[in-house]
């Protein structure tokens, strides 16, 4: 086992970029749809999400997902668990594809994380983001895309496809989920290098031409 | 989902007992004698390990037991879903049966983790302290018995039963298992309120005899 302080942060040549917002705030779409137009152009693109995405990250996120009744997770469990998740993207997904020039997309991570438990459920958030810092190592998304909608929109959204869905956090209150949207706008406000908000009460296409035009920049220095 | 935080660990009654030390060490059939022993003194006595002991505190012990080599756990993973079962632990296990005035004796717990993951892995020991706080709130053993034994008796011990055993800590090399075995000394120094160490190299009868000795004051304030 190789500790993540030993690894070579800046031999990344790639670019990572993850997707954060509400359920029913068009994620899955919207990475579908830039990936492909990436692709056109000439990309090695990957997807992938959070929790999950290598083979130990997907049995975490089992546990994250399919409550034990009995034993259901403790806030402290859920977030450590999180946290498990993301050493293992970062160091046997995210690097290595952004160390062959590729581009990432990923749906959530540890921004997620900050916002839910941190923010959302009230842990305490210098907590939160030093595991979120000890699993990642130096690593964070070079942009990420908030996809901001309103949550009554977003749960009405969510609620059409409830019978495909089996996140935990449609079930739970709308107080809960204003908290997370200001979370994300919060963290936006903080980390302007790399944050872009994008409206995504608009049209898909719309919302899609917004992220490209939010990756023009990055994606000019890729090549 | 209710934080650590807000929990009441004032209000416990029994006994937490830990059994730390290097594989090999007796650790298992010392804990067999003296739950038999304690029953037969009248104690309600419980049997656990770390990691486990709740249905989703053993899920994890089987993601850091049997590894998956194209995803192997990072450092930071493993201490992380350290961490997780100890949370688990704490909530679900270990405060239930101390409420009720009961005896848990438990085969490693984090002081485990201190000593594996921060000495001898050489994580930043700090993050394990604060990742094992987090976890586990102000619970702490109410006594840790250290059988200490020289790590080449260990583990030739260890390796007569190697059919039996799944610890990959077994096949590591000899420096690690006295890394271990210092850790464990240094955190006894440190803690001497709970800690108690046992020359496990005495022959059975007279580690159980020692023990018992080091619980006296202990149990004697049980009743």
């Amino acid at each position: 086992m190789q500790s993540m302080k030993k690894m070579d942060f800046h031999c990344k040549k790639g670019c990572f970029i993850t997707f954060e917002g509400m359920e029913g705030c068009g994620k899955s779409t919207q990475i579908r749809q830039l990936a492909e137009k990436l692709r056109s152009l000439g990309h090695e693109v990957e997807v992938s999400r959070s929790p999950g995405g290598t083979p130990v990250a997907e049995k975490i996120r089992t546990l994250l997902k399919v409550r034990t009744p009995e034993d259901d997770l403790t806030p402290e469990a859920e977030l450590l668990l999180f946290g498990a998740c993301h050493a293992q993207m970062t160091r046997h997904l995210i690097l290595p594809i952004l160390e062959k020039g590729g581009i990432l997309l990923s749906d959530r991570f540890f921004d997620s994380t900050t916002a839910y438990q941190g923010y959302a459920r009230g842990l305490d958030l210098e907590m939160v983001l030093r595991i979120n810092r000890f699993a990642c190592g130096e690593l964070e998304p070079d942009v990420t895309l908030v996809l901001d909608i309103d949550p009554e929109l977003g749960i009405e959204r969510s609620r059409k496809r409830a019978a495909l869905e089996d996140d935990r956090f449609d079930s739970e209150k709308m107080k809960f989920h204003h908290d997370v949207r200001n979370a994300f706008l919060d963290l936006a406000k903080k980390n302007p290098h790399r944050f872009r908000v994008i409206d995504a009460a608009q049209a898909p296409e719309q919302v899609h031409n917004q992220i490209m035009e939010a990756l023009h920049d990055t994606l000019a220095n890729l090549r």
